[in-house]
């Protein structure tokens, strides 16, 4: 927990809180060869519709990866020091391990491997979704909890967070 | 989204985070007539004590208007440089809009150009919305994505942003 | 509310923000006699297995009381000037209250006073829950509602605040 990795950013925030837009802003402003990782499926219209809105969004210029799962070893894959590596999102990962019922700690472990030694620049974007009511439902709590601890782990390990509000970036270390 | 209004703040925050009395505090300094416009609708019991609660609370010395719907063409009537206009708030607005499924984007685009010619002190308040669990039904979900939407360009327009927890303001912008 | 106590910190966060963890690291750097206050009753497996993970990370030292009511006295009896007290969590407090029917607003009126007189250190973590979209039960969103009122109130009184994300403490008083 102690070892910093050098290129690495966690972006946090709310649905909709402009994370996404502000995370490609650092991939431009690197100045690197601009590589995204979605780990979201599109099991649904209204997912598709999410996804390519994104895609829209992002505009020419990158090169796109689907990696629902195997999030570690595309990273270690993708990552260069010539190219700023963006993962959209965390949240969503965490969502497709508990569907495939992974070991967590096994998966969260490997991610922060792959994060300690990525070359170039990471930019990892994720969804906070603990400060709301505690929701009915026992996966729902699993989910947050797993997001939770993920968050700290990746916080403690990376140089630089911030946390979006409304588009605005609020820096929480670096 | 560069042009920028010269007296307009964004107050956002949680369900009772303080951001109503944090706002009418930036209204009485403000040393302006008082104005409040009210975008909630007393549907029932509950939203009726609860708009009653805010009344009481504000005191006297306000003048208060009720506009579920036309929020952008109140502004514009009741904006001078002598008035401090406090809006309370958008999220209520954005749900009014939803149930009479009015076109989004032009409302949007309405509140954004009064926003910019409103002369005096125009305070604008919102509930945050985005950081729990994705919720269960479309229509919260979209109503996440719509008022998080606004929040990000009215947050780009104006001047000066806050985000309050516990009653504690924190300044995001200006 | 303009009196200040001089030993008392509020730490609030999220679910998994670590707010926990930061709070027995202010406990441990004061020096003193460590007290735990759990607040939390463990009405079945999953309570327990919670109870029980955040008695393990605590460690050795503590000395535990569980008081799922009369948390003032208990803080009356237990703050001494050669003490560190924390509190996990008032919003359990606030749930356990709710379910006993008990007069809220006498409540929080002791618990303030408490606040108030109590010697040595005295650490409140709390649980910020109203940054989703509204709870669609009446009991949720008043529970919303005391829990907001109660974080205003403390906040005001207390010298120093904090808002946990991702284990990364933000300053917003002190």
């Amino acid at each position: 927990m102690t070892e910093t990795s050098s290129g690495a950013v966690l972006v946090l925030g709310g649905a909709r809180s402009g994370k996404s837009a502000f995370a490609e802003g650092l991939v431009t402003a690197s100045g690197l060869l601009r590589h995204y990782i979605a780990t979201g499926r599109a099991f649904d219209e209204e997912m598709r519709e999410r996804i390519a809105h994104h895609r829209k969004d992002r505009g020419d210029g990158w090169v796109t990866h689907e990696e629902p799962l195997a999030l570690a070893a595309r990273i270690n894959e993708m990552a260069r020091p010539d190219r700023a590596v963006l993962v959209d999102c965390l949240t969503l990962w965490v969502t497709n391990l508990m569907l495939e019922e992974r070991d967590m700690v096994a998966e969260f472990s490997g991610l922060l491997d792959a994060i300690k030694t990525a070359p170039g620049r990471l930019i990892l974007v994720s969804n906070e979704v603990g400060l709301g009511i505690v929701p009915d439902n026992r996966m729902a709590r699993d989910f947050r909890d797993h997001a939770g601890r993920l968050h700290q782990k990746v916080a403690a390990l990376v140089p630089e967070v911030y946390f979006l509000a409304a588009g605005l970036p609020l820096k929480m270390k670096g």
